[in-house]
């Protein structure tokens, strides 16, 4: 089964693939879609969404997860990055790929067990879990990564929640 | 000339598309894409996409105008309103057309003279500045006729700037 964590920025969408066999998660590939800092906004989101299109299409990830960011009470910073989520949630609609939302501090405490760790701690876990080294860079695709994990996490919890009980009453 | 204006909210994108030929505008269509309730964030977006999709193709608008919408401190409606925001950009960019953004306090002044008019009285003024009656309907639509308006008035201000002034000097 394959998972693509989605880590969308104003200017970035950070983006990972991994590999979900049985209990072992493997690196697919990540990377990070970055838009040229001269475009206005309407052709940097396009730019972003035709990126991600892209990823979709040659990884054909079978659901993803998308951190759901806040900033605060900074309602303009929180406008422009929600911008970048809704391009980015329709590429994935539009391909047919469920999605499901997590948290930040959700997305931090599944890779490090710290809800308020730092990017370079999540990356260094994301690297040692997906056995990596280095690892991976940059940190908008770590930290999508992370979300990936964190899905990964999520839907083996269900697993085994919906596996039957043996054993006696 | 083809303006259309877009008013995205988180479940509907209102539009509204205004013919300007001369010193007359004429009402070219209105209405509003509303996502049904039960569908989740990325098939609610990609289903205001498409319906806006719809409506540039029917439409073929030459310029575009969207509200750039703030709530205060509220940075989580700021994030919903942004994905919607987002999904309604890309079209815009993919179609070719190019975009402005008014604040929509500069959007009522446009139509009404005050800057904190309210919906209704934006409507009424939408429908006397485009010779219709009743007013145009829903709420949603006159209010992405009244972001088209005020477009309207900073192309002319631009036209009028760039005329070369006779006179004595």
């Amino acid at each position: 089964m394959r998972l693509l964590g989605v880590d969308p920025g104003t200017h970035v969408i950070g983006w990972g693939v991994i590999e979900l066999q049985g209990g072992c998660m493997k690196l697919a590939g990540c990377g990070a879609v970055v838009a040229p800092e001269d475009r206005v906004v309407a052709e940097r989101l396009a730019y972003l969404a035709d990126g991600l299109r892209g990823v979709i299409r040659r990884y054909r990830p079978d659901v993803a997860a998308v951190e759901l960011a806040f900033f605060g009470k900074n309602a303009s910073a929180s406008l422009r990055v929600g911008e970048s989520r809704g391009a980015a949630l329709v590429e994935l609609a539009r391909a047919g790929i469920p999605v499901e939302e997590f948290a930040p501090s959700e997305v931090k405490k599944a890779v490090t067990g710290r809800g308020a760790a730092h990017k370079r701690q999540v990356q260094c876990m994301v690297g040692a879990l997906l056995g990596c080294r280095p690892a991976p860079d940059p940190l908008d695709a770590s930290d999508a990564l992370a979300t990936a994990i964190c899905l990964a996490h999520r839907l083996r919890m269900r697993q085994a929640l919906a596996r039957p009980v043996r054993g006696r009453v």
